[in-house]
């Protein structure tokens, strides 16, 4: 049985003891094992800081820029290799393998082309420089800088591939050096992933450090100048961001959890509308695509009253396009949740969403051995129940759930979840919209607008873009990432510089056109 | 004796018992109490949510820039009498409360401004909007929207007026409800000016509470809609950031803690340079100025070791121009500090420094009865002495530290502060200057650089200017205030909206030129 290494201080290093068991989820099968226990992290997080962050800074963003197209080229080369891991450790089926894997090497490459253009210089000019003294004479203008830290990122179970490289991405072209801490139960393709990114050479030693296993005492080396980037449950979160030594030192913390994200039909798309095919299409792919592990998956399905036996029709016949099967057959589209606690976890929630719901497909049944789990549908008997807006079941499992049909109680019913990663709508009417999207903006990082004229180009919104933010308020964790530079805000320290301003604004100043 | 009470709820309300007492630090007699014991905090925060948020999105942000407008000269009607209450509770001279005033009514002026631009649409766009299809069809678009909470101020004892008004300007201005505590030991001016705006009627009711005294459990009322701002101690700041209810619903904190600011004299200033009387005179001024409770005053003076004789000659020279005295008589330019508490803690301050410091002005012995502690000067024995890098002493007191005139160890020590919200360079060599900048630049909020050529027009580096982002990494709390429009980012959720071209860019694209 293979044994997962950690990359640290320059060297692959296995811990001791038994650590995390990677399951096959179809068989229950020990994959590998990984552990970190006995490894000294303090050294890693001093290597980042003195090797790895002063060579990354030595670079320009452009030469980052090369290298994140580099990397995305090398993980690329092994899409086929990783498809196969995927399936073995993960339940992940030929589609949803690619999805993660393509996923990584896409924002690689985006964020390499965002890069290009942000020229040589040390800094980045943040907005116009002002004028601060009776004239132009003292003046001011703000930058920014990589901070002097190393940015650890703790990631989620179900995107081991661009989970991690999507968060790679940001620090590495801001100039910060990584350690990333892949989910454990899925660490098989991360592991492979990073074994990749530190044969490539393309990073310089010290700036990407991989730790295969428990976090261990990370979290008490770091300082104000560091940062914690974190994925997954709300819980894990809460102990992340009220951890002493993080409180003590101000450290930067980004967190990315629960998300009960809704899809939203307006009574004004009828059935034979695109945008109608485009709802049904959408929510079924969120529910059965990564099996519904997606942390954008649609939980709540708002339906007018009136419309919820033509939605459950249609959608029942869209589940029968997913056919439940082992990852690695080609007809299978919808493989098992990644492994036997999750199993455990989406089973009992589909039994407390039944104490709300009527399940009208699937069900909390296993439908085979192993972490299979059926796409399972649900009608809602009270839309107001607390657990259809508290309880993310992280499976092929999503409830319907009527209203009247006007925007206000569908904002209402949407902001029930206390803040979502994204909400989706259908609707080819302008006002309703407007409507909608304003009363649900301040409670969500993304707003998903489906419509006629927009179908056939429409990249659905389980679907995570490089450009746009990616995070929300509240339960969703109150984090930000990605929106293209955007997503370099975290790692780099703003800072206003004042003087003189031939000095501020010919060193410090946005750069002119042609430069 | 007066008693100070709350404004929350839509009532003025005096708490139960006893509560803080708020002095004259000329004489220690207590000048007036207020306790919040008893007061419903819940119903406080209920209030803003339920019915200041919504009067104040009702606003347009024209109409917001408006208000504070008004609110600028309703404060400024009442300067005397508020110049009058900073020498009998707080120890500040005319000029010190007037800096304290007029920062308050021309931070409200200044974004009143800024806000004039903002047009009527209930959100602002961020940044460009973005293909995100094949071809255009498929737009992406930023927007800004108020969240939907209340903005919670805890105010430092020592801008009364500033503080409040400051975070209270782009709370409002960005749509959000506030209650404001101001520190409770020199909340008279902060209860004067709360007291104006609500006889203003300018502010939506609910749109501004005032908590005059102990925050008793008012975090614990909040969630993932609301936020914290912090002005104050570390320890106050680690509190507030590691409180369980304020973790648990990922509510936003924003912490401007403690903060060992720097001023570096570079080698090439000669005497007879205007730079270098500059320098002296900034010094003498963030020395003696609200008796050295600045949050951004200078704590470390580093002088080329050759040049500390005549630095430290200048220096004693230039504190000969700021006459101790009662805070009322007109000669005074240095008065006492805030409070009989404050003048122990700087005492002991001026003591721990001595321990690796000689004292060459002033010292710890107190020059008369009440809070009064003299100019205090010292010269660092070892320049690498924890505790110069590590103490705040919240007093007239700055120590001078010798170092070798290079850039690099100029860097080195100014960064050992870990974190701070301002540094300042004296230089006329741009390269020197370039390199001391990026290389603090990662560790501060703000960077101000002196030379000949800005001395006539430069405001001085201890002054926040509303245009400028005020607050800095690690040690200084990791926060960020004010910067013009950036000071709104805190109080508005940024979503993504992606959808059909004209919809999204007609509905939320950024404003053309003329409308």
């Amino acid at each position: 049985m293979q044994t997962l290494s950690s990359y640290l201080s320059g060297q692959w290093q296995a811990g001791q003891g038994e650590g995390t068991a990677l399951e096959n989820a179809v068989n229950g099968e020990i994959v590998a094992r990984c552990s970190t226990e006995g490894l000294d992290l303090g050294a890693a997080v001093r290597h980042a800081r003195e090797v790895g962050g002063p060579a990354l800074r030595k670079m320009t963003f452009t030469e980052r820029a090369t290298m994140l197209k580099g990397l995305s080229a090398a993980i690329h080369e092994i899409r086929e290799e990783l498809i196969e891991m995927g399936s073995r450790n993960g339940g992940n089926t030929r589609g949803d393998a690619k999805f993660d894997i393509d996923g990584a090497t896409g924002t690689l490459a985006a964020y390499a082309s965002f890069g290009k253009r942000l020229g040589d210089r040390p800094f980045l000019a943040d907005g116009d420089g002002q004028q601060l003294g009776r004239t132009a004479r003292f003046w001011g203008q703000h930058i920014r800088v990589p901070r002097r830290g190393v940015a650890v990122h703790i990631n989620a179970f179900n995107f081991p591939a661009w989970g991690m490289m999507e968060k790679a991405a940001c620090a590495l072209l801001a100039g910060v050096p990584v350690i990333e801490k892949p989910g454990g139960a899925t660490a098989l393709i991360a592991w492979r992933v990073a074994q990749v990114v530190v044969e490539s050479g393309l990073v310089p030693e010290g700036a990407f450090q991989f730790l295969c296993g428990s976090a261990g005492d990370l979290l008490s080396h770091l300082n104000g100048q560091d940062c914690v980037a974190f994925t997954g449950s709300a819980a894990t979160g809460a102990k992340i961001r009220g951890d002493a030594n993080l409180v003590r030192h101000n450290v930067r913390v980004n967190i990315e959890a629960d998300s009960i994200n809704a899809a939203v039909l307006a009574p004004d798309v009828a059935t034979d509308a695109e945008a109608y095919g485009l709802f049904i299409g959408n929510v079924g792919l969120d529910m059965c695509q990564k099996a519904g592990q997606k942390c954008t998956a649609v939980r709540r399905i708002f339906v007018p009253a009136d419309r919820v036996e033509e939605v459950k029709t249609d959608l029942i016949a869209e589940l029968g396009r997913y056919p439940l099967g082992e990852p690695t057959e080609k007809t299978t589209r919808l493989g098992p949740v990644a492994h036997s606690g999750q199993h455990a976890d989406v089973v009992a929630g589909i039994q407390r969403l039944s104490e709300i719901a009527d399940v009208v497909h699937g069900g909390a049944e296993s439908p085979r051995d192993g972490a299979f789990v059926s796409a399972t549908l649900l009608v809602a008997r009270d839309a107001d129940a607390n657990i259809l807006h508290e309880l993310e079941v992280f499976g092929p499992v999503a409830t319907i759930v009527p209203y009247d049909g006007t925007a206000t109680r569908a904002i209402e019913l949407v902001n029930r979840g206390d803040g979502g990663l994204v909400v989706s709508v259908y609707s080819n009417d302008a006002n309703w919209s407007e409507e909608f999207v304003l009363g649900v903006a301040p409670f969500h990082g993304r707003i998903w607008v489906g419509s006629d004229r927009m179908a056939e180009q429409a990249l659905p919104p389980g679907m995570v873009l490089p450009n746009l933010v990616h995070g929300g308020p509240g339960r969703a964790g109150g984090g930000e990432e990605l929106g293209a530079l955007r997503g370099l805000d975290f790692y780099t320290q703003r800072t206003a510089i004042q003087g003189f301003k031939s000095f501020v604004d010919g060193t410090f100043g946005p750069e002119t056109e042609g430069e």
